[in-house]
Order: structure tokens, then sequence, then C-alpha cells
């Protein structure tokens, strides 16, 4: 039997982490990721991608572990340069950073699509699991608050995440192309597993694509998500604070709410544990375990427990 | 009466340190400068400036003294970094150096001129002296050698001036418009400075544009030029290679008889005082002095050279 192959949607931060353990874990050729593009954005007329960028350097072992975003030892003399011309420095870009992005835009005024500007970033650092942008074409997404619609960046950078959440539009995802490639990794997929990441900033926009949702409906794989909140707290970003703006409760049945029938599975922390009931009650399963990626070690102790669950719930033994 | 005003066509390195001599000597409002641009070029989508911005810098003091381009004290981990992602590394852009294209890309695009994004750069970086780019349009130097026609940055960094060159081209100059300052500061102008830069690459650009020749030929004002070359040695670049290579005496007797009766004045070393006669009859005055611009001190005094030379000219003094 070959190996099982998995596919994972997934944001930034959280989603790295998880897919980082995954790739230890599994055999080369059993893991494929799709990737949000809803936060990419033009700025400085380059084509920032963070959800994208933030996977490859991780998975090359060079992303900034403090930052969440960015390069590990990097430097800041083009930031402050620019501050000194008077140009834009809400948006920080390091000074190795933006040569990522720098040949992004070269490659994609030769006509390169973004698949294929991001396969060549990671053959460049070395980075052999695929990664799907979930399209080529732009989706952006903003976030309708009090003041106005604010484009992705602005609210989450320039903005801090302040402004009120009072619900989310994926622009362009009505008439966006699906990733064949994304969607041929979901259709191969022997399970679906959806990373920590924002359920709304990072996995909605995602899900938009109407030939996205419609592969995953149409799969026979376990789709496995693991929750993004722990004791009803993000690990990182605002995910906790959307819930509330949005009337959900910030917690793991929130969570559970959300995704609904889209999930077989939902992967919880120790300290959720007495969720299970209510989760199981909305015919989720659900796995116990530590959720919570600061080393290496977690990582990978969480991936195994993803691929144990989902091939338990794959050979429908449902304990 | 009102001081004298000077008005200084220039290319990068030797144009720039006559200009930051004079800048010295002359009272504020007496000194203006129309700047080649034909070595401007599309790069990793930004435009680049060289001779804009060796004088901006120049006048800056934060011009890299070794190099003749870039800024003092630059950091290179942005170039490092697109080599790694396998970028053009041919033509070096520093951390620092970059922020200053990116903003002019940003306000380019924002659809402000080339002469209005240099005063902007000034403004940032306190340099008083107006600079004005010979035309908002492009007007692209192009060196025609044996293996074809070369641009010009091909020619000169990416092949180090190797090429053997047979011709120029001055792409564009047919169509641009000339910059009305600049042709304002030469009408304006007192005496008319041709800065001791290449006469084919660097200034022969700026009177490519028919409006600049017109405006100088119809001045009363006379034209004196400081020789880029000392006993047939270019004290930087290319000119002396070129001169051999066009088949003209490499030294100032062939400058003079290029610029022909454009000069009213030809300033040279006293290295070649034994050229006097030669230039004097082909009708254009010689005042002989020191050219080699190192310290500051040789800067300001060849200033203040070229202002007697000049005064004395338009006084029609010809001792």
């Amino acid at each position: 039997m070959p190996a099982a192959r998995y596919t994972v949607l997934s944001g930034g931060v959280g989603g790295a982490r998880l897919v980082l353990g995954l790739q230890h874990v599994l055999e080369p050729g059993a893991l494929q990721v799709v990737v949000n593009t809803g936060d990419d954005f033009e700025h400085l007329g380059l084509l920032i991608c963070p959800d994208l960028d933030t996977l490859v350097y991780t998975l090359a072992d060079c992303a900034n572990p403090e930052t969440g975003w960015g390069l590990r030892d990097e430097s800041w003399a083009f930031m402050d340069a620019l501050a000194t011309l008077g140009g834009p420095t809400w948006f920080r870009l390091g000074d190795r950073d933006l040569a990522t992005h720098m040949q992004r835009r070269a490659a994609l005024a030769e006509g390169l699509s973004l698949t294929a500007v991001t396969e060549q970033l990671q053959q460049r650092l070395g980075v052999t699991t695929p990664l799907w942008p979930m399209s080529d074409d732009p989706v952006r997404t903003e976030i309708h608050t009090a003041d106005g619609t604010l484009a992705f960046q602005d609210y989450f950078v320039r903005l801090g995440a302040r402004p009120v959440a009072q619900g989310f539009n994926y622009k362009g995802a009505e008439t966006a192309t699906a990733s064949p490639q994304a969607l041929r990794a979901l259709e191969a997929a022997d399970a679906i597993i959806i990373a920590p990441s924002n359920p709304w900033l990072s996995i909605a926009p995602v899900l938009s694509l109407p030939a996205i949702g419609a592969t995953i409906g149409r799969s026979n794989a376990p789709v496995v998500a693991v929750a993004p909140v722990i004791a009803g707290q993000a690990v990182k970003g605002p995910t906790a604070k959307l819930m509330q703006e949005l009337g959900i409760e910030a917690g793991v049945v929130g969570i559970a709410r959300h995704y609904g029938s889209l999930l077989d599975g939902l992967i919880i922390d120790r300290q959720d544990a007495a969720q299970q009931d209510a989760i199981e009650a909305l015919g989720i399963k659900v796995a116990i375990t530590d959720t919570l990626m600061t080393t290496l070690e977690d990582k990978t102790r969480l991936a195994d427990s993803v691929i144990e669950f989902a091939q338990r719930l794959r050979a429908g033994d449902t304990r």
C-alpha cells in the first residue's frame, strides 16, 4: 500500500509550524500544502505574500521565530534609509526579505505565475514540500468594520488588528481560478488537514474559492482541523478577539460550530478536554493532545497525533 | 550688481566633485546644475539614475568616495540574498541606496515627474543646489560596438566598458522634451560650465536635446569646460580609452576639438600646459591650473579657478 497522502490548508505562522512537523514525520511525496493568498498585497510596487513566505522560510529553517514573519538574523538598513526619505514604514521589509519580493516581482513581470514563482523560490531555498498558492489570481481579504471596509494588511499590520471586525469579504474569489495543482492535491489526498490558522482570515479565503470548497466536499478523505485556540485564547494573532467581535464563543466549540459539517474531526488541546462532548454532539470527532507548538518536538508530536487521528477516521475507527 | 549665476552641465563623479567645490565657493542661489540622465535605466523594476544620485549623494556628503557610486558605509544584505535567489547581481544596489530607488519608483508611480522626484530626494537629504534632470522623458545612451549596440549600463557596468566603441546613440533625444527648469537655468546663466565628465557618455546626451543645444547657442554667456583628461588619462572612467577607439588623440587638444566652437574656454591641468597654443589656435581660450580633485580643498580651488576664468571671459578679458 502506498503511503497515505496528506494535503493541508494553511495560513501563516500556526500553519507553518504544523506543516514543518508534518514534513518531519511524513515520507517525501506524502505532503502537499494549499496556501492562503488572501493576505497578499501590493506594497512599494512589490507583491508581498506573507503566508507563502512564512511557509517557505519556516520549511527552509530561516524564518524569524520571534516575529512570526520575515527572516532570522535580518538587517534593517533599507527600512532605516526609507524612513529618512519619508517612505512608508508601517509594513517592515528586512534587507534580505526584500530580495524575495524583488525577485518575485521580476519573475511575475516576466509572465510567470505566482505558482511558478513560488516553486522557483522553494528550489532556491531547498524546500521540497509542494506549496500551492490557492490561486494565481488575486483574492484579497477585506475586513468590514464600524469605520468601513479595510484591506487585510491595513487592518492587520497598520492598525494592529484593533478595529472591531463585523464581517469579511474575499475580494476576487468569485472570479479567481483555483490553482489546478491545489485541486489535484486535494483530490489525491487521503486526508485533508486544516492547520491551526485563523479560520476567518487564513482558511476562509482558501475555502472562498468555489472549486476548492467543491473538491473538499466531493472528497471521501476525512477532513481534520487542529483548533487554533487553546482555553479560549489564540496562540498568536486575533482569532479569539475576532470570535468575540463576531458574537461567537471564543473557544474550541465555537471553532467546531464555525467549520460545522466540513469537519470529520477536530484536534483540541488537553486544556479544552471538557469540551469534547459538546463538539462530538455536533457530529465532529475529537482528539485531545498538546496543541501548543514551541519546539520542533512539539511540532512533530502534534503532527504524529494529526496523522494518527486522520488514519483512525479514515479507517472508520471512531472511538 | 547681483552675484553672477553659474549653470553646470554634469555627469556623475567628476561633475559631482566640481559641483561640490562650486557649491562651497558660490553664494546660495548662484549655482544650478543640468544633469545627464542618459545613464538612467530600468533594473529590477526600478528607475536607476546614476548621475542624479551621485550628485545628490555627493552634495549631501553621503557618497561613497571609493566607488564613485552609491552610499558611504553601505551594507549589502539585499544583494547577498538576491544572489542566493538567483537574481541579477551585475549591477550592485546597496541596502540604503535601494531605498532611494524604491522611493523614486513609488513617487513616479504616483505620477510625479523625475524633476519633482529629484527635488523630493534633495529636500530629504538637505541638498539645496538645484539639480535638474535634463529631461523628464527617457533618453538612453547606447554604444555602438563591433558586437552590436549596447545599452549604457550593459556596456559600462556589466561589460566593464571593455567593448570597443564605434559610436553613440542618445535614444529618445529626438522626441524628449528638455527640462523647462534646465532651459531657464541655462538662459539665466552668466556662465555655462561643462564639468569634467565624459564628453561622449555624460555631456553629449545633455547636448543631444535640441532645445538645450539651442539655448546654449543663443546665450551670450561664456561656455567653459574643465578638461576631463590629464596627460592623456582620464581621472576615472573610460574617456581616454573611448577617444583612442574613436580615433581621437586622447588628450586635451582632442577634447577641445570635440567641443569646438561650443567652448569659449577650456581649463586644463598644468601637466598639459604645453597644449595651450594648439587649443588657442582653435579659438578656445585656455586656463591652466591643477584639475585633479581629491580633497575638498582641491575641489574648491578648481571651482575658484573656473569662476575666475569665466569672469575673465565674460568681461572680454582674454589674456
